[in-house]
């Protein structure tokens, strides 16, 4: 099976569960990606305290509807679980269509799609539909019947480390927790899961890498609030991943120190790998997870590669956020950029030279013995430029900048260079 | 009475005076300002050393004048004590014009203002006239008097402090020791009385005020010279406050550093609260006290908020800096500048989040419990902004100007985070 | 004899020698130059460990050339040394034509010129020729003659040391091991020992310039490797000169560390002093020893002024490198550009204010008495600015800066200061 039926697979399997921040729609999605990768199933009490915040309780649907004078669903939750406002509370009743307004969420502006609304700490029930759909209610006695529950249970998420060589950590963080929606979110547990594959079956990693599954805030606050010590010891640079499967340009979030090594990383990337690109500061556009990683006293260098920005483009959070904005050749495209970054971290390292001075590369064969002019472009180049700025100190993305190549491009050289005793890692 | 009167009176009370570096000009002037705020008197006597200098001799003026063969007084000492040369010395004599002439100081490019001219510190004596005057004079014996005296006695000058929360100090430094002139000084010593006379008025402020009324140069030095290690101690920031009354742009004279806190203070509240003003750095445009207060060794952080900067309007040391420039209008302008910064010290703090992540704002009703898209403009925003920086490192200030808005605008949000026990304050 | 006389006196003895990295055409290069200067010649025996290179055999070349059947040489060494392949082994025997051209060097593109062409480090023989000739040799029998020696013997360099003030040293260095080429390498040479003449000449300065000459790369680093501790602990700052003498706009050639004093004097200099000039950086255009003194783990803080850059004027490395390019008037223009660094090397030191606030400069008669507005342009202007700037920690480059004037004009003012008094050195 191609890469990109694979991802098909796993698209088609998770769109129609029913996740939130809580319940058995989040189990099952995990257990879906397992297939991939051997995550790590965690559960957490509903009460449990996290920083500010409580563990809600566990929501689960059984169905939801809202049924005509003549038997006829009119809004259902099996046809789109995103009919059912998030966290509805049990009810069963009947009513004129002013007090079932009451309860309808539509969005004005865009008439043909369903919104995606949640009342997680507020309890409440209440349906979405189009406002076309709105319009089309007639005066009516309706059925309305909302067989959810709303109990102390557990919040769930998933964890996967893959260890490297060095105990410093690269955080992978996506989020779980929204229904049937493609990009926003499906894309973000997609795009991770095959990255986090592709590190487990190359070869072993340099940097540890740690890799969560979990409810958006809530989860990440809880995440937090569990390893925080270790975290703050040991993540050197994190990813939240999210809204990666649309066709816009790549965007990139900075962390809010905004020059941290995966401010750095990405910034290179996106300039050697990709023509249009869009650099977004923590103010102006945190929108997820990195609003836990880097606030005030958590301060984990994480930052956020995203295609169009969440909340960008026309269809997020709405029942347009689906397959038609989504596609494989987007989240392979996605998944491929990442790797990129990753291949950046894994190669950048800090270099010393062992010989004062210029070595003479001519008796190890790597010059020229004639002195004719060079040609550009030869990777004696590359030799002379890295031996001229490896000082034990500049790490090798400071030197690829400074000579203006893709980082990548530098390790052949690199490593005739060390297997010619001239340049020694020194971390 | 309107604050406007209120300025037109002390106008119209101090600017006939006669003031010098030293003499009763002084003396009266401080006595006019006692009527709004407490000064205290301080007096230095003659020949004290005053760092590389000496405080000189004091001058004070009964009558001067130059009168022709008819016995008409042609330049008179009190039409406008402009005429004399401050710190001329006693004389009375008769003599042919052109012996006269050597005495005489004109302005030839403005021919109809008289200059103003001083010899401190070389002992002569002369008269001050327009151009057009000196054309007019004819070949005839001139009967010359300069009834002064110039002995041993003090120089003047006033200070009030005014103590806040913190012993940090603000130093508000204007000098009075200019003759029959509107701007330069007049609209000194009125913006930084009606200021100093706000504070007083006002709940006690965090920082100390301290403010002090001083002859140019050689009352900058006096009172350094007799404050400096309490001054090196306390003063965060200071302004030399002169040139505020006409009706050019502000103009903001940064301190020697360029970067201090007076320096960013002032800057944040020009880019907000006015459209067109022109900063200038030391070098390029030092012109009074604040090349004491900046000097090598002093080294205080003042800068000077002016309007035109001294120097740079056409009727600058001449008997054109009149009321045509000054007007109640502008120096109110000016105040209400004057006190914006103020303001803006005043609530620089430094705050830190008292919860790790972001707080649950839902629970103390700051948020929506339904999870809809937020307006643009909502205090939240600003809410969640000074959360995801106050890190009790970063100063208001840096806060607003990184989220680009003002820092007053900031002062509800912050209130109402401190109330719900969401931040504290640092410092 | 005038300068420009002595400049092509010099030009012409040395221009015709036969220089190489070893060999008697250094010696009697050094030797003629000791007229000029008293360098000390150093000679280091064949063999010798230099970091990661050895000291080569010694070259010496008694006739060289290439006879056709007629007994004609086509090819001759005594017209124009660059015809020699550099470090050619000993040859004898006759070939056609077929066999010689792979002995042969050419270039295509420039089918009048002879390139200069060297085989240090691989043993083998060979002839440089043009294009042009290249295309006219018939089939014939040549017979080829290669009368050179390739011994064990010394490499030859020269150092000139001229005591300071300071023990802190400024490092020229200048190489001398390339045969007929006026721009790369003879300007070099000459207009180092010129700027040495001069400082000899002049008062005992305050830096100690250790001047040497020596051949490219290997020389460097030889002289390193015999000096370096010395060399890290007084270094402060210097040149490597060459290519100094066609007619092309400045270039200054970065340190690696890209802001040192010698960066700073350099760009000060050209600033004021030039209209047209290029800033290189380290990465963009290392091209000759700079490449040993600032490679990393040496780190001295050297920079290169040259005329156009090594490689960049079409001549370089060819027989058209000669006077056609390269004149006095040009080697004239260059030395003053050194000199005028070396000025401000000299002159840039740390001054403080020996008084707190502004001196009281009317008593040491150095301010006009009466207050009348000062005129643009009176050196009080420049000793207030120095004045306002001289806390002890700037040094005058940086305030000349700052006041945006050449610091050569400062140093008048520099001076009443200093005997007035009120500014004395620090440093």
């Amino acid at each position: 099976m191609t890469l990109s039926n694979q991802i098909n697979k796993y698209l088609d399997a998770l769109f129609p569960l029913n996740r939130s921040i809580t319940g058995n729609g989040v189990r099952q999605s995990l257990e879906i990606l397992k297939e991939l990768i051997p995550i790590k199933i965690h559960e957490v009490p509903s009460g449990t305290k996290v920083f500010d915040w409580v563990v809600p309780k566990e929501w689960n649907v059984k169905d939801a509807f809202v049924k005509d004078s003549s038997g006829q669903r009119i809004i259902d939750f099996q046809k789109l679980n995103l009919h059912l406002v998030g966290y509805s509370i049990p009810f069963k009743g009947k009513m004129g269509l002013k007090d079932l307004k009451e309860h309808l969420h539509t969005i004005p502006k865009q008439p043909k799609l369903v919104p995606y609304v949640t009342s997680y700490y507020k309890e409440d029930w209440g349906f979405c539909l189009s406002q076309k759909n709105l319009e089309s209610l007639k005066n009516d006695i309706y059925e309305v019947l909302v067989d959810s529950t709303l109990r102390p249970g557990s919040m769930t998420y998933g964890e996967l480390v893959i260890n490297g060589e060095s105990t410093k950590e690269i955080l992978l963080s996506t989020y779980i927790c929204h229904p049937s929606m493609a990009n926003n979110e499906l894309s973000g547990p997609i795009v991770t899961s095959f990255i986090a594959k592709n590190i487990l079956e190359g070869k072993k990693p340099y940097y540890t890498y740690r890799i969560i599954f979990i409810p958006e805030t809530i989860g990440a606050l809880t995440y937090l609030s569990r390893n925080l010590d270790k975290l703050k010891k040991r993540v050197v640079a994190g990813y939240v991943i999210t809204c990666i499967g649309d066709s816009g340009h790549f965007s990139y979030l900075q962390s809010r120190q905004e020059d941290t090594l995966v401010d750095r990383v990405t910034l290179h990337v996106l300039k050697y790998c990709t023509d249009k690109y869009n650099i977004y500061n923590y103010h102006d556009s945190r929108a997820s997870d990195e609003r836990q990683y880097c606030a005030p006293g958590i301060d984990l260098p994480v930052g956020s590669l995203t295609k169009t920005r969440p909340g960008k483009y026309p269809e997020y959070h709405t029942s347009g956020d689906n397959f038609d904005i989504v596609n494989s050749k987007n989240l392979l495209e996605s998944i491929k950029m990442y790797e990129k970054c990753i291949k950046v971290f894994e190669n950048n390292h800090t270099y010393k030279t062992t010989v004062l001075g210029e070595p003479m590369m001519g008796k190890r064969g790597l010059y020229p013995s004639l002195s004719k002019k060079l040609k550009k472009g030869q990777a004696i180049y590359d030799m002379m430029d890295i031996l001229a700025y490896c000082d034990g100190e500049k790490d090798l993305l400071w030197i690829a900048n400074k000579i203006n190549k893709p980082l990548v491009n530098l390790i052949p050289s690199i490593n005739v260079l060390i297997d010619n005793g001239l340049l020694k890692r020194v971390n």
